[in-house]
């Protein structure tokens, strides 16, 4: 048999998948499973989007323009130029979800071996784009204790070498929640300014902003022109992950014109799916009221009622709809593990994702779990109940 | 300013749109330009599958399972079973596009520096896939005197190294039509087993296959189950382009297993897409037979009027709906330029794509172009006129 390649090999398995077949079996055996490990939202997609799928009016599904419909782009330059982000549609490439958009953006701009520092916990998922690309991720650690805020600007310059070529963020944070203010992204002005960066921003989670607090874009500091990339996706923002539209936003004209080559060579991005997100452009303000404040809601339950459990720490979020908790455990892959295949009760049990995965120093993150609270209020009760039950009887208990 | 990445800036640019800024010129002064260069058809999608997307029902527009929706891979895998390639659904891992397939599948099993020797001319865009993956494509050089059929096993042997770790192949063939027969594939058997090498399989244009011709997968090779890679796209076979929906098949389960990885980083292929391309499959047979007929009509009075040129020289390819021609000229990449700057009969005009982006060796495809005959017979009608006159006047005809 021939062999697999070196990186096919050391591509790491996405950690909040590790634990399905276990889930699968307690779902198997009756129980129910409250899955906090995953962000698939339970809200409904605009109905102006299900309408311009519905009314399709097309006899062939032919291939889009590579950087995606111009009048899609068109109106989604007129949609950041709403928060102030001053960008015209030849600033923007239409990806297959935000995914390809990070994908395309570190093979234009970094080479095999190079460095790209990013705060962990992270979203796992770069460490695959990461090996794809052949690049070393550089975490650098936020605390719980501090409610995972940007880690000081010693502690990045201490981490660049010459292979440094660009700092990743996402903000609002998956998996923390932490919403970067505007002094934190001036920090980071100073350091890339300093040693000529790029700035990589996913911001797929700008909508889900909340107390009132505002979100700063990349895009949105001054003098950073050629530096700062914007990852942006319609998965979350319409609860439509499924139809895989993101984008690259970046006024640097020599890596869009580089990231259009890596566009042109798998042709277009999916045109159903430009159809659909070119339709919720269109979405009521209303609709994103009523999300924030259901989000608000289910944050609040969940961060008060964790935080009331004896040995639990939860920050209080600003952003997105995740939350890193400090569970009083022996090891969170083990507890996660033991919620699946040993614990019930009331014929219910919770999933969680364990945060070691979305840290790349070796053994941080062994008492810290990702919580979605993506489940409306009624479910996310009996999850905390569960939970909070679980905690108490669990054998390895610290 | 940042740097680009070597990647970025080595990244080759599609050789069929480099014509495009003129082709944009020439419809802008009003003259009618004749798309030879492009594999959109314009055979309208069935209907089957548009009905799908209209009668979406549908609230939450969500995640698919990363390797795609099990119903549809169930059903792929029947469709597959009616040629006789004995797979199952598990073998099977939906893709965003055939262009997807072949980057997780060049990923998983090659590294950097491995080399893949394809026979060219070959589609240009592998060439963006392998700077992308960074492996070196070594091509065997197939002729048109030959007709491009499969060169022999001797040139194949010459430039195995110990790197080379797979045997690309696209049949029927992309640009030159070519299909391959049984005899070439079971001469690509014995390369494989001799030196363990892939054998990856581009069979997106399977369908199109003329004059009772058979398609002959790789799948179908005896004893090649662990080296053997089918890439397959609905793109062409129900001309749905935009939905971007393609698959690796294959019964290497290690290589699917670390495929998957990749396929679980960027989350799900598009949801939206394959609810077209599950109901495509069920497309009557009759919708197939309209197509093929159509295109032996298209191909025989092009590839007829062509070789009726004084200097053309044509081959009658089996497959797909592309050919690659001889031209009388000095240098094709400037006679395809002409057409679209200095030439006009009755105010219209050609657009080709030079064969010389198709092959890796340099100098060679010089005087060759690829012509799709995706236009409906009256406009290939009124394109042939316009290439014949103009090869009557390009002043540097040989």
């Amino acid at each position: 048999m021939p062999i697999l390649s070196k990186r096919g090999i050391e591509m790491p398995p996405s950690p909040i998948r590790k634990l399905v077949p276990f889930s699968e079996t307690a779902k198997k055996e009756g129980r129910k499973v409250y899955h906090l490990n995953i962000g698939q939202p339970d809200i409904r997609t605009p109905q102006v989007a299900i309408d311009a799928i519905r009314n399709l009016d097309k006899t062939v599904l032919e291939y889009s323009h590579s950087a995606g419909y111009e009048s899609y782009r068109r109106k989604l330059a007129s949609f950041y130029q709403g928060f102030g982000i001053n960008v015209d549609y030849s600033q923007i490439i239409v990806t297959t979800g935000g995914s390809e958009a990070i994908l395309f953006t570190l093979m234009s701009t970094m080479d095999p071996g190079d460095e790209l520092i990013i705060p962990e916990p992270f979203y796992a998922n770069y460490n695959g784009f990461a090996v794809a690309a052949g690049i070393k991720v550089v975490p650098v650690t936020s605390r719980i204790e501090d409610g995972f805020a940007l880690p000081p600007i010693e502690a990045f310059e201490k981490l660049i070498t010459p292979r440094t070529k660009g700092i990743l963020i996402c903000n609002p944070n998956n998996p923390t929640g932490y919403l970067y203010s505007k002094e934190e992204l001036e920090k980071l002005r100073t350091i890339v300014l300093k040693h000529n960066l790029y700035l990589f921003s996913d911001e797929v989670y700008r909508e889900f902003c909340y107390d009132g607090a505002t979100h700063h874009s990349v895009l949105s500091l001054e003098g950073l022109e050629n530096h700062t990339v914007l990852f942006d996706s319609v998965s979350k923002r319409f609860s439509a992950c499924g139809i895989r539209i993101g984008a690259i936003v970046s006024r640097n004209q020599e890596l869009m014109t580089s990231a259009m080559k890596f566009a042109q060579a798998r042709l277009s991005p999916p045109g159903l799916g430009q159809i659909a997100a070119e339709a919720a452009l269109e979405t009521p303000a209303t609709y994103f009221d009523e999300v924030v404040t259901e989000y608000i809601g289910r944050r609040n339950y969940l961060v008060d009622g964790l935080n009331s459990i004896p040995g639990v720490l939860c920050p209080k979020p600003k952003g997105a709809f995740y939350t890193t908790v400090r569970l009083p455990v022996d090891d969170t892959e083990k507890f996660a593990k033991w919620l699946l295949t040993d614990f019930s009760h009331e014929n219910q049990t919770v999933m969680l994702a364990p945060a070691s995965g979305f840290y790349a120093t070796p053994g941080l993150g062994k008492d810290e779990v990702r919580i979605a609270y993506v489940l409306k209020l009624e479910d996310l009760k009996n999850a905390l109940e569960c939970l909070r039950i679980a905690l108490s009887v669990y054998p390895g208990r610290k």
